[in-house]
């Protein structure tokens, strides 16, 4: 890419609509939050001089921002979209490339229509992002001839006869840094709503024979999130499109629309995925693997052929090598599950190490927190842990050892041992006709 | 409110197309029968003269509108709409104010509609709420002229042009009772049907010179229930409301489509709700908490910033305060969970009373039953109970005691105790090879 | 039946955009097999002779549908529809009946529209199963005249007239062995594509004086499978057809967009299912059963008004008795629950058999596995198990003996008997401040 790019991204709204005591741009969409997606979105397309407008109230957008490696302009009061545009300036002082002009609380933008932006210079001045709305009701419509955009006119402002239009401005506009700051600074409040409206520029550059063109996307695309319906209905999208590329790239989703992506999932050919399932972010989830039904996975790569579930929980740093299983009612964390080994019922194995070929009793539980700190579970090849275990971690179980049933077990295990750690059992015999003797007696006074 | 108020709730219909032991009205929406939505629309309007009509065969109808305080009317044979009221007459003889008449099986009218409704008597001596019909099929028409109602027509007996007529009864009426019985009491059953059809008492007016109008809502509002597709139809548009209201309120629903919701959910700004959550009745969940997917409450107080699931179960009478955690495969019920406690993983605490910053071990068991009766568990601020425990109630463990992993504790621990209650364990080494021995017996025998 | 039937099940296809190791036929639609759905329509409407056509490449299509007790015809290479039903003319050569081609990548087709394919034969030689297509984009077209087809056209060959017409060719046809070879021997692959289409035997039998029609059905029954969305649309068609057939038989759905089926539920009235169930194959529920939320169930018997869930897993060979209780986060398989037990939660019950009134403490395990095989409990009328019990099995609890909590019970308990096995309890005073004392050091040095 030889022409240098910037983006501007608005961030300084208010978010008093979703009614939240965090900032609007850090609510998430597939459990990334807006700002950082708008930010991806530039980064993929290889900018890398960012700046993002906030508000001095948003003190979190403007971490959320830093922490994202963003360059900071504060715009205070904010008097609309053109302000904004120009209180990016002094952070972009030297740029003298091509500018786009970008809106954190539109996270679902792809980079191919980004793309499509940019490729616009090639015949205009000024491109701008529109789709043809639904419902057109307060977005800005965009004035057209043919290919050429002729005024962009807020809703407010606009005659009865642009109302009819039903293409409409997504607000995301590109120019080169040198027209779009020249245009801003011409840009007036003279309106009915008393604001410096970035969408001005499209006339002013006119005036200075600088053509504008509309760059088409779909409206669930440049979706704008302002309260938590719209917060909703940009998730359902994000989730359509990654159920759709799922299903065309061989997953099988057996009720897609059960199914809940994370912005980064990846799901290999041929897995299958059953009903309810939830990804949260950072989960792979390898060839020829099941994840049943009623399934919670989270920073977890599941082998190829590996089994999930029903109803089985992978929390941050499990790993499932080739055929292992996690079956009902099962949690892992930081565990590392080697092949074809199984925890098939009922526990939770955290800060672990298993083998090969390990058999998890049901109702076993790594007992990793001794109130200080954790400690690590080892368990060799082949070990068969009875169930109802609890081992006391730091603890290792060796290859081919074999634990009885109920056992809390504290010390190591050597390879081939068989470690019991129960009480011995005793029947008092009768004893159950006194009880019901009781009982009846209890039954009776109720009575 | 001055003007003294009535309601006739109709409910002696057979309820054949529900296929059910049960009578339709009693089966629920949102978790509350739909009788009892009716009656508390009626209440909320300060509506105290309520009586219910019922059938003979209706037992179960009867004791529940006894139950919520209704006045009973037998109809008995069912001869029509307008004979139902008549028979309630009796029970509202001396009644002079205006009555609504509503229906069991319509339950999801709002208190607004019904005001409206009562507001058209400034108007017209007879209001009656209809609504327009996407497909009007078997509905009553409206004949209107202007804001003039001439008539409502049984779609049986409806001319072809009538049946043109999109705009639709709802059968909820109101009238003095002066007007509605002496209109009833003219009501003939000279159609097709052989019924005494309600909704003759407007043409019955009109020649009185009584004027009637209708009042707009919604097809969703008006729908009423005969078989158990309407029954999820009527619950889907509940849900629909609810969700709406939720997220507009401040609430994040990720996956809005996935939440249910009970009749009385309470959800405070700033509450998240993940994806696959199911609340029962009695559920108040406070700011800044977040309910995980695949959670299951119900009689839940769920306090500031606090965590319930993934994969948790709040029964009845659990109450966690503020930033109490509930983790995954863990059920409560009748419990108290102090500030900052966790439960994480795999546990049933019941019957209890936490005090705060207690860390409860995965795969504890609150042993509150004994055959007799239940029993309460009562564990002080900091303590720790390790995994696997079983705490055999009554019992009281004491502020910051530690109990051992594994232990059955029958005694109460005094505070900053340590518990054990466990075996020593034995390693018998060589023990592997010898089964794995065995193994390759069995497993040459069946090849 | 008098006329002889033959079916001959097309399932030659490359599946290639499905991008699965497994054959497109073999995927399952409600947990069977697409070429068994298409086996079975066939042989529910008496047909014995059956035919599958398979590719050379397609083994797994092959064995499956030995399995199936089909004939195997071999097409290789695959050059049409028209080809691959020459090539199983030779498994049918002495069949002198009537003949319908199925489609194995199309399994929605109901009994009651094949019937009517068959009934076509009373007035034409030739019958055709067509729909109205929503948007026909690329299926071939049946141009019709009155109730006689006059030939159906490839989208690929059709003229721009041709084109608008959206009456379409599922594939399915049928007419007597003798028309449909004599008809298919004389087809020719003079066409855009080159290959021998079965659509052309229409006009070769016009040609002969031999009429046909078409026989509607709706598109969502003659969907046919391609690739993973077709896919989960035909489990989408099939999973409403299943939810309004329980709804109108007398079952409620809460909320039936949540429930998922499989092809042989049974579900009898009045039983009530809660959101998010899924029911694997071989379950059914009786009359005034509950089944709760999040609940998964396969090869289980649910008895009359027993009660499942929430987050309960009935696995493959569980039997409920009447009034039966399996709660939260219980596993069961291969177990037979007698009438009034419970099993409320935390628990895994396998191959095991418990008598009436029997109730299982949480957190109960039968360790039916010792590494060798699977090993039964059984457990008699009116016992009590204490939470967190290890039974390992083979073991046997009489009738109404209680065990201890906590307690691994390795030896049979007699009738009546308290079983203990546990170990006593210590508790070691001050510990705790202790405790404290390091965690404060541990704290320190961190910061």
């Amino acid at each position: 890419m030889t022409t240098k790019r910037a983006a501007i991204i608005l961030a300084a709204g208010k978010s008093t609509r979703m009614k939240s005591s965090r900032s609007k741009v850090l609510h998430p969409i597939g459990g990334r939050p807006m700002i950082e997606w708008v930010t991806n979105l530039a980064k993929g397309a290889g900018i890398e001089r960012i700046v993002c407008v906030v508000g001095e109230d948003n003190a979190d957008v403007r971490a959320a921002a830093e922490g994202l490696g963003l360059d900071i302009a504060v715009q205070e009061p904010q008097m609309g979209t053109g302000h904004a545009v120009q209180c990016a300036k002094a952070a972009l002082d030297n740029f003298d490339g091509q500018v786009v002009v970008l809106y954190a609380d539109t996270p679902l933008i792809s980079g191919k229509t980004l793309n499509r932006v940019f490729e616009a210079f090639e015949t205009h001045a000024l491109a701008v992002l529109g789709f043809e709305a639904a419902d057109p009701a307060a977005y800005g419509r965009l004035v057209t001839q043919g290919a050429d955009l002729h005024a962009i006119v807020e809703a407010k402002e606009c005659t009865a006869e642009q109302l009819k239009i039903s293409l409409c401005n997504s607000g995301v506009v590109a120019a080169s840094a040198a027209d779009l700051f020249s245009a801003c600074d011409r840009v007036t409040n003279d309106n009915k709503k008393g604001e410096y409206y970035l969408t001005d520029i499209v006339e002013i550059l006119r005036g200075d024979n600088k053509g504008a063109t509309v760059v088409h996307a779909s409206e669930a695309e440049v979706l704008g999130v302002n309260d938590r319906r719209d917060l909703a209905n940009a998730e359902a999208a994000f989730q359509a499109v990654m159920r759709e590329a799922a299903m065309v790239s061989g997953v099988s989703l057996k009720h897609p629309e059960t199914v809940y992506f994370a912005y980064d999932t990846i799901l290999e050919p041929d897995v299958t995925v059953e009903a309810n399932v939830v990804f949260g972010p950072g989960v792979t989830v390898r060839r020829g693997a099941t994840i049943h039904a009623f399934s919670h996975l989270e920073g977890a790569d599941v082998g190829e052929g590996a089994s999930v579930g029903p109803f089985a929980r992978l929390r941050a740093g499990t790993v499932l090598a080739e055929n292992a299983k996690v079956g009902n009612f099962v949690e892992t964390k930081k565990a590392s599950i080697g092949r074809g080994s199984k925890i098939n019922h009922l526990s939770y194995v955290g800060d672990a190490e298993l083998g090969d070929n390990v058999n998890i009793g049901a109702g076993t539980i790594t007992c990793n927190y001794d109130g200080y700190k954790k400690h690590k579970t080892t368990i060799g090849d082949g070990a068969f842990i009875g169930s109802n275990s609890s081992l006391v971690a730091p603890v290792t179980i060796g290859a081919g050892a074999f634990l009885g049933s109920g056992g809390v077990v504290t010390k190591d295990v050597p390879d081939d041992a068989l470690a019991l750690a129960r009480a011995d059992q005793v029947n008092k015999l009768g004893w159950g006709a006194r009880f019901r003797a009781v009982q009846e007696k209890l039954k009776a006074k109720k009575s």
